[in-house]
C-alpha cells in the first residue's frame, strides 16, 4: 500500500486532506505539530480526526525559543478579523503569521518520508480565504518540490516524493462540501485561535469558518456559545 | 550592527564559518542542534566555540521519532571510511545522512532570522570532501533561497535573507588554513563520528579531518589517542 504523510493540525482543512488521501489509496501517517501554539485544543482535535480515519499519528514536540508571532505569543492580542476587502488593499500579513511555520513542518515531513519510502506529503493548505500567509501560496510548493529534488537522498536517486496539496484553489465552502462528502467528522474540528471552551466567533479563523459553513449551506456541528467539548477532554 | 544566523555543530567547519561571519562584521547568533545524535560532545564543542567568539547561542532541541541514519541509530554501526575513489564509482550516499537534517536546520534558522531581522543564515556545508549528502551541494542551497522568496513575509516584502554558504567550494585542507589565519581553536572542535573521549581515527570525519591538517601542513591540536578533553566537561 502506498504511503503518505499527513500533516494534520486539527482544523478543517487538514482533516479534509487525511480523508482525501485516504480516499486516494494512501495508507496515513499523521504529523501534529506541538510547537508551542496558544492552546492545545487543535492538539486533542487533530489525535481525535486521525483516530477517526484509522490512520497512524505521532505528536512532533518543537521548541521554538523565539516568538514573533500571535499564535505563539500572549502578549500579542489574536487581531479581529479584517475585512477581506482591507486585506486585499494593505496586502498585509497577519500578526498570526509563524515565521517559516510550513516550512519546518514540510521539513519534518520530508525527513519522515524518507525513512518511512512514503511518496507523498499531503498539506491542506490553500490561498482563497486566508489573506497573506506566504507560505500558503502555490510558488511557495513549487520552490519547495526543487528543495526535494536537490537535497535529499531519495531526490538524488530520482525517486521523487510528492507536495500534495489537493485545497490549494479551493474555497473554504467548496472544501467543506468535500468534507461532507467524504464524511469527515466536522465535530472534531477545531478552527477558533483562540483555546477557550467555545469558539470566540470573532477571529479571523472562526469568520472563515462560519462563512465557509454558511456558503456550502451545511450546518456546523460547532456552535458559539455552546459546549463544543464532544468529548475532546 | 548587522544579524546573521550561524548554523554551529562543534566541528571544523562551522566554526571557521562562525569566524568568517564575524570577520565580515555580523553579529552573530549561533544555533546548535540538539537532534538525537549519538553524542552530545560535539554539542558541548560547539558552545564553547560559540563562546569563544563572543557570539550569542542558543540549543535547539529537536525529537525525531524515526531513526534512519547512523548517526542517530546506535544500531547502524558508523561505516569505517571507503575510499574516495569507491565513494565517486559507487555514487553512494553514507549510511551517516540523516534525512533532510539541513532542511529542517535551515528552517529553523530562518524563522529566527525573520524574528530578529537577520539579514544572512551562514552554513559551513561543502561539496569538497564529503563524498554524497545532497545537502551539501549548491544546488540544494540555491533551490533553499527561492523557498524564502516565495514562503516567508521577509521574501514576500523582497527583504531577503541570504544563506551564505562561504566553504562550499574548498576543501578541508583551504578550510582549515583560512581558520588558522582566524585564530579559530581547533582545539575546541570535534569532528568524530563517535563520542568517545578521543577521536575514533576511523571513521569518514576522522580521516577527512587528519587529511585536510596533513595537507594543510598544520598540526592538529586534538591528537588520536591522547586525552582531548580540553576542558570540555
Amino acid at each position: 500500500m502506498k504511503k503518505a504523510i499527513v500533516l494534520l493540525s486539527g482544523g478543517i482543512d487538514s482533516a479534509v486532506t487525511l480523508y482525501l488521501a485516504k480516499k486516494e489509496g494512501f495508507e496515513c501517517f499523521c504529523l501534529i505539530f506541538d510547537y508551542g501554539q496558544r492552546h492545545r485544543r487543535e492538539i486533542r482535535s487533530a489525535i481525535k480526526i486521525a483516530q477517526s480515519a484509522n490512520s497512524q499519528w505521532q505528536i512532533i514536540k518543537i521548541s521554538l525559543p523565539w516568538r514573533g508571532s500571535a499564535l505563539l505569543d500572549k502578549d500579542i492580542i489574536i487581531p479581529k478579523r479584517t475585512s477581506e476587502a482591507t486585506n486585499k488593499r494593505t496586502k498585509c500579513i497577519p500578526s498570526t503569521y509563524v515565521p517559516a511555520r510550513n516550512i519546518i513542518f514540510l521539513s519534518f515531513a520530508l525527513s519522515f518520508a524518507e525513512v518511512i519510502g512514503a511518496e507523498a506529503i499531503f498539506i491542506g493548505a490553500h490561498t482563497q480565504d486566508y489573506s497573506g500567509y506566504p507560505d500558503c501560496r502555490p510558488e511557495f510548493y513549487q520552490a519547495f518540490r526543487k528543495v526535494i529534488t536537490t537535497g535529499t537522498k531519495l531526490g538524488v536517486e530520482k525517486k521523487i516524493i510528492k507536495i500534495l496539496t489537493p485545497l490549494i484553489d479551493k474555497t473554504k465552502a467548496q472544501i467543506i462540501r468535500c468534507g461532507k462528502k467524504l464524511n469527515v467528522p466536522f465535530e472534531l474540528t477545531w478552527s477558533c485561535y483562540q483555546g477557550d471552551r467555545f469558539p470566540c466567533g470573532r477571529c479571523e479563523s472562526c469568520y472563515f469558518r462560519m462563512k465557509g459553513f454558511k456558503e456550502a449551506r451545511i450546518k456546523d456541528p460547532l456552535k458559539i456559545g455552546t459546549d463544543t467539548n464532544l468529548g475532546l477532554k
